[in-house]
């Protein structure tokens, strides 16, 4: 696999750069690319040994780490990031490299975009997740203590370098973990995902369909007016998921029980047909999922007032009718979805699960 | 006074609405424009009993409240005001109306633009500083133990509300602090400020003056990329006093001192004449302007070691070459001066001011 695509989002003036392929980092383009700027490199710390040390010695970068997990992605974090990267004299010209999973892509991105109020960003995600989910689209995020991605930006790295190399090491878990934001793009957009993913969850055109997936939809609406809303499918439950666990659930794996509890909704109320909902069923149920072990149903449900999909406190839900294919509510993309359906899909998912 | 006036930053894809006059927070169309929207009040504590609890009860929305003062720029600040929104509810459709000085609108601008990735956001400045700096140009900030505005988001606002009736119990201290960033506006854009304003510096035309001024070099380039750097004339050296002085330097204060030492270096690098140089002193010495309690060369040398225009540690400035205009160094906005130059013009200063 050796593919090179240019994307340009429409969000800012900064036209992003994709490179998508094997073994990039080696590659002379990436060196030229790299070798030409002014960069500080933010790694994950349990890459420091790994790729980080060795990359920053072959771009004659200074490096930095972040915390790994979940918890790393605070205000705190950041805060003392920024304090490193002043304190080593960064300027409006200076490339940050975030390296690593999407903690690191989330937390890096946004230190990256408020830091002297923006400097130039590249990403270069490691784990299959932050390949197909946090390093494209234009999003950063920090959490709080009520709830994931509750602070954040939009801002477009200069370049995003998706280096499937990385793969060939990555943990079991984490396979799980980026196939949650994989099969959930198979159910709102693409539905040759699920087809694929029956035969080979490691096929690594799964890679290349999911992140053609997200760019195509973050082009048509960058600012999550309208269209974009549907990424948001398996997220209201999922996020809620990650919260009432503090954490403890990887995101891939809350959205993959999120996708399928918002399917059964999705059926519940109408719209998808029993035997779609049997096929997303029985797929899901070969997948390793269980509910972390703080799972409460009234905490999920308080959970579900902090999202941000939510208006007026009602609480609004991203649906799918067929395989593939996400739902247009008169102009929005979700639904508001009363606490009794809600409540009663969480009874259903706790009949599978618990 | 009752001019209204729309404005489109290019920044985003948010249009701004200027207001701009006498008495608009009584008037109707404001009161509708208010009315409409879900909002919330964050103003700053000491306007509390003043002005923000009234048009929190007229206009049935909640209020919240940030500390006075520079010291409240801080990122610690910031995430106690996003607990607090979240604490409360909000959604992406909430208002954030920040109400008070540049310290607040700064502080809230920045909290609005991270929190849910981005609120609707009102600015209503209450001093002559925040109307004519602050509140216009889309730039939030907070400052570090580095040194002030090191971390901000470049964020529209859907409407700015100037309303010059708060001017009438405005502080005579204030008056001197907005002064400094009007003045400045002579110096490097618009000749008739600095006539006016050695007639009447109460006139309220050079609010007027200023924020036109403003808009007109923002419009151009709204990312800071080449013309708006010139907006930083007299804050290379303005910054740093007030960095050293630790905030106890008022902003339009430091920005006059600085302004008057970088008129200053610009004759003494050839560029501006001795005659016009003459009449800004003449003008600059009949203000009530001083030098910080604990201002001292050597740290104020260190501290432009931060500013924000550095390029690979050489401190750039912007410079005049006659009253009205700043200078373009082949395409860019400031020059990189040597520390001998830095130095020469801090020992003139020290001349004029210990």
């Amino acid at each position: 696999m050796d593919i090179k695509r240019s994307i340009r989002h429409k969000l800012g003036t900064v036209a992003t750069e994709l490179y998508l392929g094997d073994d990039l980092l080696g590659s002379a383009l990436l060196q030229k690319l790299l070798l030409e700027r002014k960069c500080v490199i933010v790694a994950d710390v349990a890459l420091k040994n790994l790729y980080a040390a060795e990359l920053a010695a072959k771009l004659g970068a200074k490096l930095l780490t972040v915390p790994s997990g979940e918890l790393a992605k605070r205000l705190e974090t950041a805060t003392h990031l920024i304090d490193q990267l002043l304190q080593m004299g960064v300027d409006k010209e200076t490339t940050v490299i975030a390296l690593g999973g999407g903690v690191t892509i989330d937390l890096v991105g946004f230190v990256a975009s408020i830091c002297l109020r923006g400097l130039p960003l590249i990403l270069i995600p490691t784990t299959l997740l932050a390949m197909v989910d946090a390093a494209v689209g234009g999003k950063t995020a920090i959490d709080t203590a009520f709830g994931k991605n509750l602070i954040g930006t939009l801002y477009d790295p200069e370049a995003i370098v998706i280096d499937v190399s990385f793969l060939k090491t990555l943990p079991e878990k984490e396979w799980m973990n980026g196939l949650g934001e994989i099969l959930k793009m198979g159910l709102i957009y693409d539905p040759s995902i699920l087809a694929l993913a029956e035969k080979n969850p490691k096929d690594q055109a799964l890679v290349v369909r999911a992140v053609e997936g997200k760019i195509a939809i973050v082009e048509q609406d960058p600012k999550e007016r309208g269209l974009r809303r549907i990424l948001n499918f398996g997220h209201t439950i999922g996020h809620a998921l990650e919260t009432v666990s503090q954490y403890e659930i990887a995101h891939g794996e809350a959205v993959a029980i999120g996708s399928l509890a918002e399917s059964y909704l999705s059926m519940r109320l109408g719209y998808l047909s029993k035997e779609e909902f049997d096929q997303i069923e029985k797929l899901y149920k070969r997948l390793p999922l269980q509910l972390p072990r703080l799972y409460a149903q009234e905490k999920l449900l308080d959970a579900f007032r902090y999202d941000k999909k939510n208006i007026n406190g009602q609480v609004r839900v991203v649906l799918i009718d067929r395989i593939g294919h996400a739902m247009e509510f008169d102009g929005n993309y979700c639904l508001a979805v009363s606490q009794e359906r809600l409540k009663e899909t969480l009874d259903w998912l706790e009949k599978v699960y618990l």
